[in-house]
């Protein structure tokens, strides 16, 4: 993490005299006319390789925020901020009450928001890649919808599910699992919240047994203590389970680095009992005159060396996926995004950002050799955290760091009463991709579409109202 | 204004069998991979015309948040959604300070937002295409930077300057002037605020004074208190002064509708005293339990017929500008979506929100018929509104109004501690655009970087990181 100041440098360089008004700085050189790159850069291939990184709440005020303090407002791009192709998705979700016609709910949890991508289908708050029917009324009928996963596995492709959080919580359990209840992660939680899908009651079990009988062939993050609840017949954990079933099982950094292939002997790696360690220390937002103050740099070197940075896990996750199997889908997700956001902790969110920014570095490294990949990064909902200005006392919380360029930034948090509690909110959020399908990310979307911008889609046979 | 609820008829025809999981909404119908369409859109000419909509403090939630109420989740798309190229701007702009490295602000108001658009250069708050250097010491130094207009008119093109709050307000104040504080809006004003850079001392005088003498073929907005200010010579009101220059004035929507021709005759419409009206009555956000109820829609029919839409200023300007000379640039605000947001007003932001979106079909439907017209929307920075959940109790004032799917949205206003006060946020914020030159707004680029999609830029003669 050796990053500079750089907008004294770059300024010095760019500063336009500008006759009698003074000099000023401007902003980086001017891009020449990027039609004929963009033209090249579209791909209407179906991709071999599929890199998706979830951004957990990172909306545009999350991302920008990790902008100005991790590289300063002049300084070099965020490697998300360097994909060609941009756009937008709407995130909301269903409400439960009388279907079919389920009514809309404009701040969806991240069960619903990754069972969209995961599955081109709406659903309600708490599902995964199950619809709003009362699955969990009809023991084991829980099937639900068809997965990235699923799809991507009949294809004949490895498939990596990474994430920061517990490997059970909502964003990779979506295209991993079905099960009415997000809190439904470890046999024990099902026994107790979701009885009718367990697998004693014959139906798929909790979404640990379900990844495990999934044999996705990489799936790292946290979450062990899911894994270690007892089995319905009580022959064991979900963890011995797995190693019966030919899992190599890890726990740590040199465990991971000691795998050498996935090859009919998937890896689970389990790095924490519960959510991974955040890459910097929390500096928790407060009630006027706010945490921090305008000369606090967060304390970027939290995390343990034990634990692998998300990074980390990207780059092993490639190297295991890229064999010569019919290419790959790996999702990769930066998590503790949302749950520093909802806990008003200003570094923790920033620090996560960081992760989500080396894991987009590891990815376009390696797109730029394979370019038959498509690699996206997108959010699921937007969230709390807002710049404000640095004097500005706000009704809710605040904390205030300063940024590369030396300078204070002030962030807001604003939705919720009682501390740490902010909540998602329901603006739409920033989408970005390179590669094969990467132009289908443009506009103003449904989330839904991602699904099919991810297993790849037909060529146009009509034309768009803005193609004359 | 007869929008439908389209929720329960769309999804009637989108439900999708989902086996044994029951039924649910889809999304829209899956569209076609867009590569060809993409490909045909993109179009490296410079543009004959080009029609710039500012949507003042629309940003990512304010754009979702009329979305939501105009239209609902799963109705139609708004005519800003449908806009094939979309990107994003860093709005950061300079802190005053001892130059010429200037530090960053990463809340910026709206004087320094549109000088960046206007010019390419990034300057100070309240500062108007005019560098950091203290030119209101230097008597008749105020030249400033070259804008937009000056350039475009330059080129021969008719030029059109249209907004919803003062003429001379910030956003269609820079385009049009150089000073160095947009308070100096009319000559009293500058008398005052600004007495260096006024008539009386060898300067440019007041923001009135300088559209004026810019001799902008069409000026339509509110601010008129300004224009009735008297001359420095005493010689009379600014809106004397026009009327001795041949401007055509008028005041109210019969005035505009009696224009004909701007040719040698530029038109002068100022429809407020103040800032125009807004299209729907205020609701104002409050604290616990809020303003509004879930079942409140907006008084939609408030603003008064003889004051015109922003769509039919637009309308009119475009009709105005599409003479037989060498093409138009028209800029379009809607100015009080800011100024709504600042005061908590959900319905006023809401309604200013539609009256951008009317524009900008009356903007589509004139480019799909001259397709070398650039049609670019976007926001000048981000502001305070969030969508929470409809049970949500903030720290902060809220409002809930019903949206067109039957629904209750709450909208949060957490930035200001005491009411109406609203600031400002740092968050990038979104663009879109049609037409040539389209395509350079893809991506993550810095405000500054519009002038240059505006102004045309050079074809490639490199290639992009992401270009292989």
């Amino acid at each position: 993490m050796s990053r500079k100041k750089t907008l004294a440098a770059l300024s010095a360089a760019a500063i336009a005299a500008t006759g009698s008004a003074g000099a000023v700085i401007a902003a980086s050189p001017v891009p020449p006319d990027n039609s004929d790159a963009v033209r090249r850069a579209i791909d209407s291939r179906t991709p071999k390789n599929v890199i998706l990184l979830i951004g957990d709440g990172a909306g545009d005020s999350e991302l920008t925020i990790g902008r100005y303090y991790l590289n300063g407002a002049e300084g070099p791009p965020m490697a998300y901020e360097t994909l060609p192709f941009t756009g937008e998705y709407l995130t909301w979700n269903l409400q439960y009450g009388p279907g079919p016609d389920y009514a809309p709910n404009y701040v969806p949890d991240s069960a619903p928001t990754a069972t969209a991508w995961s599955t081109g289908k709406k659903t309600g708050d708490a599902r995964l890649s199950q619809g709003m029917s009362t699955a969990e009324t009809v023991p084991g009928s829980n099937k639900g919808f068809t997965t990235t996963f699923e799809i991507m596995k009949a294809r004949g492709k490895a498939i990596g599910n990474v994430t920061t959080s517990e490997l059970t919580d909502a964003t990779p359990a979506a295209p991993s699992s079905h099960i009415s209840r997000r809190a439904c992660q470890g046999p024990a939680d099902a026994r107790t919240l979701c009885p009718l899908e367990t697998k004693a009651a014959h139906g798929l079990g909790s979404i640990t047994e379900q990844q495990i009988d999934h044999r996705l062939d990489v799936n790292l993050g946290g979450g062990r203590a899911r894994f270690e609840q007892t089995l319905d017949n009580g022959s064991g954990t979900v963890v011995d389970y797995a190693k019966s079933k030919g899992y190599q099982y890890v726990t740590d950094s040199a465990g991971l680095t000691s795998v050498k292939s996935v090859k009919g002997k998937p890896v689970l790696g389990l790095f924490h009992a519960s959510n991974m360690t955040t890459q910097f220390a929390p500096l928790i937002a407060a009630p006027t005159p706010g945490a921090g103050s305008p000369t606090t740099r967060c304390n970027e070197e939290f995390r343990p060396a034990d634990e692998p940075s998300l990074a980390a896990m990207t780059k092993k996750s490639i190297e295991l996926l890229d064999d010569d199997r019919d290419g790959f889908f790996l999702q990769v997700e930066s998590a503790s995004i949302d749950k520093r956001d909802h806990a008003s902790d200003l570094c923790g969110q920033i620090g996560e950002t960081l992760q989500l920014d080396e894991a987009m570095k590891v990815a376009l490294a390696y797109q730029r050799k394979h370019p038959d990949t498509l690699v996206i990064q997108t959010a699921d909902h937007s969230h709390t955290s807002q710049i404000v200005g640095d004097t500005t006392d706000t009704p809710g919380f605040y904390a205030t760091v300063q940024t590369e360029d030396g300078e204070p930034m002030r962030v807001s948090y604003g939705t919720g009463k009682t501390p740490p509690g902010q909540s998602h909110t329901g603006a739409r959020v920033p989408v970005a991709a390179i590669g094969p399908q990467a132009s289908n990310v443009m506009g103003v979307r449904d989330q839904t579409d991602l699904f099919y911008t991810l297993i790849g889609r037909e060529r146009s046979r009509g034309h768009h109202d803005w193609d004359d």
